[in-house]
């Protein structure tokens, strides 16, 4: 797919440096940034296996950062920003936490929660969706954990 | 609905408690225990308010504890008991977690991922699905919420 017509927003290439630190750590290879009016708040990249946390994704490390920041259990008017489509875990907290807008770089088919599987923010129980913009560096995140998984197989 | 013709197990004998704490505290009754081999492993309570923290759900709380008291990121053999039926982030973090067997005391309609809603453990999508066990203590978990929210409206 093309690239979107406009330079890739700062937190964007900042959450695609995390993701690349994650890979270096032995961790799938993704990141995530919470930004409040232009300013990053709080960041997060995979750390499953350093923290022994099976709830330790990038997005989930990124707000509890970020509220922890705030000083309130909600991110009201905050952004995220992810390297990829957030499974259901990461949309349900996502909703949780109030977030405006979710940007991510590439989709997920296998887990993602957003555009295909149980597309969360469809149901009619959700009670906060975010602005959803995907696709926003397809070719730089799914090159990273494409360059991740062909090591490991 | 009648009570399961069994006494209730210790463990959700525990998530009560800790629902009725978190109540105590300002928060939404809800607790969790997860166990492995008969022997709690990690406790919760919602402590979003206090911890200012979105996702610090009973579950996710329990689950996190469990997998720091064990050093591993997967909670592979544990059961989880969780005095409400889980919200999508939760049943993805149980998913995550490869919780074996997950048992709740009242479902949800307005929240729940497992029974109703998104129903996540039949998603093709979802890797890991645990044996799912509803309504334990229905009248007790419910009795605990209703009373929260009533003196709130």
């Amino acid at each position: 797919m093309a690239a979107p017509p406009f330079p890739l927003p700062a937190p964007m290439r900042r959450a695609l440096d995390l993701a690349r630190a994650a890979g270096e750590a032995g961790e799938v290879p993704i990141g995530a940034v919470v930004t409040k009016d232009g300013a990053i708040l709080g960041e997060g990249q995979n750390r499953n296996r350093r923290d022994n946390d099976p709830t330790a994704h990038a997005e989930i490390v990124a707000m509890r950062a970020a509220a922890a920041a705030l000083g309130d259990f909600r991110l009201t008017g905050c952004d995220i920003w992810v390297t990829l489509e957030p499974c259901p875990m990461c949309a349900g907290a996502i909703s949780h936490a109030r977030i405006a807008r979710l940007y991510y770089a590439v989709s997920d088919p296998k887990g993602g929660a957003i555009e295909q599987g149980p597309r969360l923010f469809t149901q009619p129980q959700c009670l906060h969706r975010p602005e959803v913009y995907g696709g926003l560096a397809e070719a730089e995140a799914s090159a990273l954990l494409r360059d991740f998984f062909a090591v490991r197989r």
